[in-house]
């Protein structure tokens, strides 16, 4: 991001007829996005999408959620029919749905919402062995930065990373503790709801998967690779693509913050292209967030993934940057100021 | 509101393809919609509209703010010609602005944005006898509700409260601390930003002025007269008019929730038809949103006003009742269950 954009923005802000600081976090994410831009006022985001990528587990075989495997290909039908949350979501804020399966063990049929670049049908089980080898990661990456790269090609200026994977809060919760250094226990949720007993088996398996492997985080594929997931793999393609474009990338939940995460031990810069879409339900992301130094927008107790959380908040990062470029300043209104 | 409609929607969300409570707060606002609507699913809001009521304040001699009188009718200038940060908010979630003059002391001049009901030029000096007669309270609420009912005629089916006023959150101070019972010091900030001395002489003003009054909450109309604003005024007789007509109405910041209390100690269902849009930076928001039972949607350290912090919660709105409406059941969609 470009400081002296930030800086301008900042000393606009001043400008404009409002008490300064009045605006709160919509004043900060309007210098945040002007940063991104090299430009303020920064460009207001007409055209987002989501970015659904899915894949399956192998760690779903360990118990650690009570969904079967066939519902990470049900709901890829359900979001190429629009009847999930995400399509409901997408469409309150006009964005457009691109799903990619990177490995959906059932196989997926051809829609024209969906990209196929299926890298393996689900991961290995994380606990047992590495989730993948280092080039699957590597190939899964490159699949979200080329579904980016039509994206972005197409006219999307605004990127929303989505999930779908049953199973894979289990990846999302091992790369949150891989990258932060934060014991299991502390970033390890309930994802669907899981009882008590369930949460205690999954705490095991996270600290299991990080003593078998004890991933490195200064080897960010090597991480992916032992205890990610194909979809993490994915989204961490997605943004490393849109920062180095400079577009925008919103994030949704845990699943999302796993990948940023990566992202961002790839290639440091790229966080600040990250807007915090809101703060998950999940532990991890809470963790994961203040990693990356990123504020969430919002905090509704969600816990759904699919890009849903950071569709929430596509109009938020739309007036953050509207404001900067439409509001007049003291000057031009003929306001006094106190 | 109608619990049956709410008991519907509450059991239609279990059967929508995503794990029971994984939206959080975005199910439970969609629950309130469908008994607000009577409907389930709940329509989704085509038409929001934003009314800024605006007023001035006798209480402002007393050095409680920084800023000058004239800067009130500036504003309602500045929101006439789209310049203000209402304006930038309202046209990114597609919302209509209407500005009410209810006793702007300068004057205002004729525009098609702005409706003129002027009770008089401003209250008088709350911390030293009423701020206005009980019959001039009744008018300004009566203005409200006819503005409110001049947009839901023409198609409005959510409005947003909003508010401008120069001193207008020493007397929102003073309405919260009367309806809530609690002390100055709890409900009174730093409305614009004012600094520790200015801050410590305006909670002094509160203190004296509810002294002085000892206004009762089971009298809010005189409670509105003795201690608070004509922009209050206002928006509680449009929160009464539209919960009337069952519109959802969003509360912006700490006026808005001021206007509130007395529309709900007026009429106590009216509550069921406020959704508070966002948690304000200022205390006393807190203080009201409780004693109405409404938890925010928002919390970005917004204290602007104007309506601000209310319209950034439209495309939340929309969303709840969307999910109702367009997510597939399990069943519809063929995806199995955990």
């Amino acid at each position: 991001p470009d400081a002296a954009a930030s800086e301008t923005a900042r000393r606009r802000h001043l400008r404009l007829t409002k008490p300064p600081g009045s605006l709160g976090g919509l004043e900060e994410l309007g210098i945040r996005l002007a940063g991104m831009a090299g430009a303020c006022p920064p460009p207001v985001p007409g055209r987002p999408a989501v970015l659904v990528a899915a894949g399956d587990h192998g760690v779903l075989g360990r118990g650690v959620s009570p969904w079967p495997q066939e519902v990470t290909a049900e709901m890829v039908r359900n979001f190429c029919r629009g009847g999930a949350a995400v399509n409901a979501l997408a469409a309150t804020v006009g964005a457009r749905v691109l799903v990619l399966d990177v490995g959906v063990a059932a196989g997926t049929e051809p829609h024209p919402l969906l990209r196929k670049a299926r890298v393996r049908p689900g991961t290995a089980d994380l606990s047992r062995g590495a989730a993948m080898d280092r080039r699957e990661a590597a190939r899964a990456a490159l699949a979200g930065a080329e579904a980016a790269e039509e994206l972005v090609r197409e006219g999307t200026d605004l990127l929303v990373t989505g999930d779908m994977g049953i199973g894979n809060t289990t990846p999302a919760a091992c790369l949150v503790a891989a990258f932060t250094g934060r014991p299991a226990a502390e970033v390890t949720g309930r994802g669907t709801g899981i009882d008590d007993a369930t949460l205690a088996l999954k705490v095991r398996v996270v600290e299991e998967a990080l003593a078998l492997h004890g991933p490195n985080p200064e080897d960010p594929l090597g991480t992916l690779a032992a205890v990610g997931g194909l979809e993490h793999a994915a989204l961490a393609g997605a943004i490393l693509y849109c920062a180095a474009r400079r577009v925008p990338v919103v994030l949704d939940g845990i699943s999302s913050c796993a990948a940023a995460l990566a992202a961002a031990a790839l290639s440091p810069p790229s966080s600040g292209y990250m807007v915090a879409g809101h703060l998950s339900a999940e532990p991890g992301a809470a963790v994961a967030l203040k990693a990356l130094g990123l504020k969430p927008l919002l905090d509704l107790g969600m816990r759904l993934g699919e890009g849903t959380g950071g569709l929430l908040a596509v109009p938020l990062v739309r007036a953050a940057a509207r404001v900067l470029s439409e509001m007049a300043t003291f000057e031009e209104a003929g306001v006094s100021e106190g």
